[in-house]
Parts: structure tokens; C-alpha cells; sequence
């Protein structure tokens, strides 16, 4: 039984589903099965790694949707537009579609969801996230029993890379970023990966899955390691922690109170959500403490399975395309249960069930890593736990790690306390007699 | 649409699922659609943490099976019979099964199988391996698109918590043992677990379905951590390792000398697989080199998806549970997709598709860690060289770690060699002029 695959796109992703597809030998026998009727391409006379015959490649890619022979649609163009119309025109036609592209799903993920269901045709997404990581399945095929508690990772591997590099060598962040640039692991403009834009396209993506209903991608407080001080990866160091950019959305108790425990009534009109990506203090022996260069992780946290832990290359043509093509041999296996008048797996549909919704991020708990710079002066650290005790904000820990020239540098780590709490004291510790600055502020887990 | 559960044991596990079950609220809306009809039990009177109507506990299993009102069929009882005889007698009544027994699954997969493949119903065993860590799914549905090269893992919990603690504490085995039998980490009889038994079942459950056939569970060369000594862990540490029982499935090549590579062509009657569990040194830095205590790990290897690592709890009520609802949400929801007479999906029913035969140990290649006890004397090192190179294993390193009251300990860790020249040195170097005794032998990736 021939399934015909219809390509938009054959770029890096493209042309590594274009090659499985070639070969099947030795891989499921489903893969042979599938057959690469249609490709659009940008431009049709460049030379390319693969042979296809020539009348499968267009520059047309509604050609390729509306071809007959194509029954399911693979989108691995990249970019908002015109991915996003493509892929409502593939639903629209009744076909089930693949798609790569976590920016359109992080934005139009809902859009693109309403068509699918009206039409009765999956829209599959494995690739969005993790690369060649089984993410995507694992969270909506095999941990439907648990109530989630957290989803966090590194789910992207430039700023990964970039902050491991600062780790071992004590690096600046603007010269590993050349660098990485240098050695293709940044883009000429990386603003979407070092500013966090792309780790929260996919932490949207995850948490909704996670959480069963969609979350707005703009209500995620977003911070990048675009600002961060090799300093500060050095103290964390000397403390006992790795800096990672970590994405994280976690369900939020109504009593804030409460945070974390993961037990508590829900709100009648769905779950409330911390979702946000920012530099993280992570303690050394964290699952994700470990996570080196440009792979990714993903920490799952449920109850009842407790954490579960996803980890392998984030991206790449190779890791992408496997995550591509098992999103294809799900469409193709499940066509054989049912005919074409056949119902949806709510699973694999990955329907939304319930209300997200973005917490007010002042009313949330964290434990934070801050660096003051101080005059080198007896008496400030008592000021500045004084400030922070009348603030209710309790610290675990205050230590000067450096002095010279009349100035040193106290680095606080408080206990998990209340955002606004922590603000306050910072407020006044600003203004005491003997502080220079607040020199950096990060999340700590 | 109500779906009735049948729950063939209410120990651990079956209290776990059970309880998952009665409370739905904030799990994915299908759990509320599970209906526990019917409950097998040992001992009626016994005082239970859940509360069911007493009509619905029995003491025969039959009765759970044959009740019209059961649509799924959960065997958590345990054992090699009856559970056998339960899960063929739920097959021929049409019903599908989810079973967490290893075990049985590891003996009589393929009679299982082929009755589950004549009745078209689905035998799912998320559980069965890894505890509650998605792996069995995301093998099956996740990475079909690849040629699996190597899957190996830590999947026995009892023994990761013993070597933890021998590496942590460099206490001895017998010691360990001892406490975590106290501690309820091991079993009274805990052979199945520190003679590699249980990992051995687990590891042919994951080849047969990473590589598409089943594989024989009595061809797979067994060793445990029940005769390792305290002193190789401590030396493994020295030499920049970390000792694991390692459960391996990997595929070798026609040309043994090209094993790994993962591209070469297949016999014409199947893959030839490299199957085996035993005590590993692990350099450091790999990925499951940092797996503690009784957690588990899964590291498969793929073309072209490379490596991709699943992390998490190996055992226990909550995550044992977590993998079994998994299983009984898939039936489930694919029941939705098509009426009684669907089809199956080939990926969740992972239907054999190519033959897989065990090959002889004798010319896998490997590298390997030997400890000798000679005496203290000049000339040693070099004659043992010497007869490494005769027998044309080459070496990494070759250093004496101890001397006293002239014997020396001197350890060797060789190149990948093939495993009949390695045994033919040291059968040399036994005889050896100084050399007392081949002390200890482990396998190093």
C-alpha cells in the first residue's frame, strides 16, 4: 500500500527525509511503503546531494498539495508565511500534514488546530522540539496518566553550546558567539536562539501538550544569555551550579503558597501556568547540570512517574529528519486501522481539553543568584540581610567572592521566595548606604 | 464511551493503576472514560489502601477475563504462570492486554505475539522495561525511520543502587547488598537482579522490537555484578571510569572488523545481533556514565538520529503505573479511530519484521579491562605487553596501581579487539613467567 509523500521544502531537513525515504533498507518496513511523489524547491536548477527525476521537483508548492497522488503533506520550508497558509491549505484538502516549524506552531498552533479538527486530519509536530529527541509523542502518547507538574529543558542547542563553551573555558559570551557563528553553530543573526525567542516558541509548544490547551506565546516572560557576564557563570561555578537557558512551564497551586506540589484543586476555568525561559542556576548534579554543547534535554515532571528525562541532539539534518519521518510512519500506521471515514486518536490529535492560563509573574516563587557590587567596607552584608529579612525574602546563602581596589562583590542566593518580595528587597538594597549596583540577577533551581 | 478495565492483580502496580483510575481530575480527559470493572485479587480480606465495591474483586482471574464488561485486559500480577496462560486466554477472548511482566514477555513474546497477531489485538508492555520511562512507545513509534546501530542501557535499579553505592562509599559488594536488602532496594533472593537475569529479559524485550524480530532470551551471555570486587571499582575511578551492568544490543557487520559502523548490508536472512549484559566500565563523561542510584537509562543509537538517552525512575508503584496507563490510554484511543473490526497500526502492534540471530561472542570485539596479580618484579610490564601484541591485541594503557610485600596489581585496558585473540593472550599471559592470577576481566566501553 504506496503512501505518497508530498516535500515543501528541500533544504537541510528536506533532503534528510528525502534520503531515509531512498533507502529504506534496514529501517520499519512502513518506510518503504512511503513514496516521495512531490517536492517544491526554491529554485529548481541547483545542484542537489539527491537524484530525483525531474518532474517531481516544482517551484510551485500548492502543486504539490494539490497533487492526488500526495496524501500527506511534509512542510520543512521554515518561516511564518508562507508555511502557515500551506500548511491550513494541505488540512484544508484533507490531508494530514508534518510540519518542522515551531515558530508558525508556537503562533498559529491554534488556527491550524481548529482546521485540523474540523477536517478530522492530524497535523504532527515531533521535529518542532528536540530535534531528533522523542519528545512530542512521549508527552501526548505515554504520560496521559500523570498530573504534569513541570516541563523544563534546554531546548536550544546554540545558546547551549554558547554557555558550555563560557563554562569550560571562562569565556565572554560575545567571543564564543563569534565563534560559534564562525563554526556554523549561530546564525549571522542569532537574536531568535541567544535573546530566548526560540526556546519559547517550543516551551509554548510543549507546555500546551503538557497541559492539554494552548498557551499564548506572547505572555512568555522571555530572557536571553545576550546579557549574561562570564563573571557570573564563574561564581555559579565556585557555588556549585551550571548556567543554563532553561524554558520551563509549571502548573501554579492557587495558593501560591503551595507552588510545586502539583496537588492542589485546579481553578474552575482550567490550570494557571508559570511558563518562561532565563538563565538558570542549575545545581551540579541536576539531570540537566549535565547537558553539554548543542544537545538538548527535557525534564518531565509528573505524578505519579516522577521525572523522566528526554536527552539527545536538539537539531541537525539527520536528528530532524528521524523526527520528520516518525511523525510520517504514524500518519501511515495508523491509515491502517481505519478507512478514510475513520475517526481521530485524540491522542495522536493531542486535542486541547482544558484552559491555560499565564500567572501574573510577581505572584510566583523562585530562588534567585544575585550579584551586588559593594564597597569593601565592614558592614554591608549585615545591611544587605537586613534589607532582605525585612522583605521576608530568607537567604541561604551571602558570600564576598571578590575585592580589590576598595570594591567587592557579595553574591546572594536566596531561598525559593515570592517575585514581588525579592523586587522589594532589591528596591531597597539599591539604595543602601554602601552598595554600587545590582550587578545581575538569574533564576536558581 | 466507557472502556472496561480488568486488573489481573492488585499488588504494588495494580494498586498504583487502580488509583490513577479513581481519581482522573487533571490527567488527560480519556482516564475519566476508564471504567475499573473487574479486580483479580489472591486473598479477599486482605486491608487495602483503595476502596471498591466488593462485587467487583475476585479471586479468579478467569472471571475477570471472561466478563463481558472488561474491554482491556491489565495483567500486574506477576510471574511466569498463570499469567502466561491469562494473557493468551485474553487474546483468544479478543481482548487486548497491557502487561508490566518482563518476565513472561522476555520467554513466550513470540507466542504472545503470534496469538495476539491471529485475534488482531494489541499486547502493550510499556512497563515491562525501564519502569516509567517512555522507551517500548517511543522505539516503536518514534524511531522507525532509523537503522538502530546500538541500544544499551542501565535497566536494572537493585544493582545501579548497589554500584552507586561501591563507587560512592568504595564499600564491597557483599556489604551493599546487604543494606539495600535491608532498605528494601533489593529482594531477599535477589539473584534476578545481581546476576543480570532481569536486565538480560529486559534487553531481549528492547532488541526485539528496536531491531524487528524476537531474539532468543537463552542465547543472551549473561553476566552479574555478584562477583565484582571493590578494587576494580575503585581502580576504574583512577582510570577516569565509572563500572555499570550494561544490558547491549548492538548489530555487527558480515565483516566483524567493520562492526559498529551501522551501513553495512544486512545478511540475506535477517540482522546479526550482538546481545549481551554484563559489568562496563563507562568513561566518565558518557551519557549514562551519570545515571545514579536506582534510576534507569536507555541510550539508543540510530542512523540517522544519532543518540538520543531516556532517563528516568526504573521501578516503583507511581512510575510503574504511570507506563501501564499509558498503554490502556493507546488502546483507547486507537479503539476510536476505527470499530471492532479495524485494523491494527503496525507501529503499536510492532508485528516482527525481520529475523534477528544472536552471533557467536567469541568474534565480537570489544574493549576490555584486565587486573593481574604478579609479582613485583622488573620485566613484568613489558613480557605481558609482549604477549598482547602477539596475539595482535593492541593497548591503551598498561599501569601497576599497587605494590606490596612484592606482589603488584597491574591493570591493562585494551583497544577494541576481537574477543578470541583477547582470550588467547590471556590465556598466554596466565602462564606467564610472574604473573600469579588474571584477577579480574570487565568489558569497557
Amino acid at each position: 500500500m504506496a503512501i505518497g509523500i508530498g516535500l515543501l521544502g528541500l533544504g537541510t531537513v528536506g533532503s534528510g527525509v528525502a534520503a531515509i525515504l531512498a533507502s529504506p533498507q534496514g529501517r520499519h518496513p512502513l518506510v518503504g511503503e512511503l513514496v516521495l511523489e512531490r517536492v517544491a524547491v526554491r529554485d529548481l536548477s541547483r545542484p542537489r546531494p539527491l537524484t530525483l527525476p525531474p518532474e517531481r521537483l516544482t517551484t510551485d508548492p500548492e502543486a504539490v498539495i494539490d497533487d492526488p497522488a500526495v496524501d500527506i503533506v511534509v512542510e520543512v520550508m521554515g518561516g511564518l508565511e508562507p508555511a502557515r497558509s500551506l500548511i491550513l491549505r494541505a488540512i484544508a484538502a484533507g490531508k494530514p500534514v508534518v510540519t518542522a516549524n515551531k515558530a508558525v506552531i508556537a503562533r498559529y498552533g491554534q488556527e491550524i488546530a481548529a482546521a485540523a479538527a474540523e477536517k478530522g486530519v492530524y497535523v504532527l509536530i515531533e521535529a518542532a522540539v528536540g530535534g531528533g529527541i522523542p519528545i512530542i509523542e512521549p508527552i501526548k502518547q505515554s504520560l496521559g496518566g500523570n498530573r504534569i507538574r513541570r516541563v523544563s529543558g534546554i531546548i536550544n542547542g546554540t545558546t547551549n553550546y554558547i554557555l558550555s563553551r563560557m563554562a569550560d573555558e571562562g569565556a565572554a559570551y560575545a567571543e564564543v558567539l563569534a565563534d560559534a557563528q564562525r563554526l556554523g553553530y549561530a546564525e549571522a543573526d542569532p537574536a531568535a536562539d541567544v535573546e530566548g525567542g526560540d526556546a519559547a516558541d517550543k516551551i509554548a509548544i510543549l507546555a500546551g501538550l503538557a497541559y492539554g490547551g494552548p498557551v499564548e506565546r506572547g505572555g512568555i516572560a522571555t530572557e536571553g544569555i545576550d546579557r549574561l557576564d562570564a563573571r557570573d557563570v564563574a561564581y555559579a561555578a565556585q557555588l556549585g551550579f551550571v548556567v543554563k537557558l532553561l524554558a520551563v512551564a509549571e502548573k501554579v497551586e492557587e495558593d501560591s503558597a503551595a507552588a510545586g506540589d502539583g496537588h492542589g484543586a485546579e481553578p474552575p476555568d482550567g490550570v494557571a501556568l508559570d511558563v518562561r525561559v532565563h538563565p538558570t542556576l542549575l545545581p551540579k548534579h541536576h539531570p540537566l547540570a549535565g547537558v553539554h554543547g548543542v544537545n538538548n534535554a527535557i525534564l518531565v515532571e509528573g505524578d505519579p512517574v516522577g521525572q523522566v528525562m528526554f536527552f539527545g541532539p536538539g537539531a541537525g539534518a539527520g536528528p530532524t529528519a528521524s523526527a520528520v519521518v516518525a511523525d510520517i510512519l504514524n500518519i501511515a500506521g495508523i491509515r491502517q486501522v481505519g478507512g478514510p471515514q475513520a475517526g481521530l486518536d485524540p491522542l495522536l490529535a493531542a486535542s486541547s481539553w482544558r484552559h491555560c492560563s499565564l500567572v501574573d509573574g510577581s505572584m510566583t516563587r523562585h530562588r534567585n543568584y544575585v550579584r551586588l557590587r559593594t564597597r569593601d567596607e565592614a558592614g554591608v552584608i549585615g545591611r544587605i540581610g537586613t534589607c532582605f529579612g525585612a522583605a521576608q525574602v530568607s537567604i541561604q546563602s551571602i558570600v564576598q567572592l571578590d575585592a580589590r581596589e576598595g570594591e567587592a562583590e557579595i553574591v546572594v542566593i536566596t531561598h525559593e521566595v515570592r517575585e514581588d518580595r525579592f523586587r522589594e528587597a532589591l528596591g531597597a538594597i539599591e539604595a543602601l548606604e554602601g552598595v554600587e549596583a545590582v550587578a545581575a540577577c538569574l533564576r536558581t533551581l
